[in-house]
């Protein structure tokens, strides 16, 4: 699969709520994967897709999900951006939030091999 | 300037539809900025404020904007997103159509240096 096609199947499986189906079938091995910032002495970036997986399963636990928007991909040469817009409760504290985010997703060899979250810290 | 006032004075200027003050006040003169893509031939990165000014004339001497909308900015380190849909009419084909893209800016010294924009080609 090429970029575009790479995006446009990202978008369906997130869009059917297929997070974790994307993960196994469209990252590389050794994936990269940037947050815009986390709690103190955290690091942003995770190396190796069980880290992605990890924090794919840190995310379902500790949220409940009422809605999500998916948009793109927008393409350009190797890389793709793709919009999220969730509607969640986290959990822990019961507080229901709008999670607006964009990802900029980086293709090499028909697999991800990097994936940078943006958006603004509360 | 930092990464994130950048942006939001970015995204304020743009939907003022004061795109040309953003290039002159927000982007430094050796920025670099990256097409999709274009016609056969041409070159997608251009460098230099001359030349982004130059793809401002030509964009707005070629179009009607009929509205705008402009989302973020979303931050991560010194890069952020945006994104832009316009309606718009090219003029040269009397051809209304929606644009739809996201642009990706990087920041240093208070400057943007680079701009990226993704976008699926016709």
């Amino acid at each position: 699969m090429n970029t575009l096609e790479i995006g446009k199947k990202l978008v369906e499986l997130c869009r059917e709520g297929k997070n974790e189906e994307a993960v196994n079938t469209l990252l590389a091995e050794d994936v990269i994967s940037v947050e815009a910032g986390g709690p103190p002495g955290t690091d942003p970036m995770t190396k190796g897709i069980e880290g992605v997986r990890g924090k794919g399963v840190w995310w379902r636990e500790n949220h409940d999900i009422h809605s999500a928007k998916v948009e793109g991909p927008w393409p350009n040469g190797d890389k793709f951006i793709v919009r999220f817009t969730y509607d969640v409760t986290f959990k822990p504290q019961n507080m229901r939030f709008t999670m607006e985010e964009a990802a900029l997703y980086t293709v090499a060899n028909g697999k991800i091999v990097k994936e940078e979250f943006f958006y603004s810290m509360g």
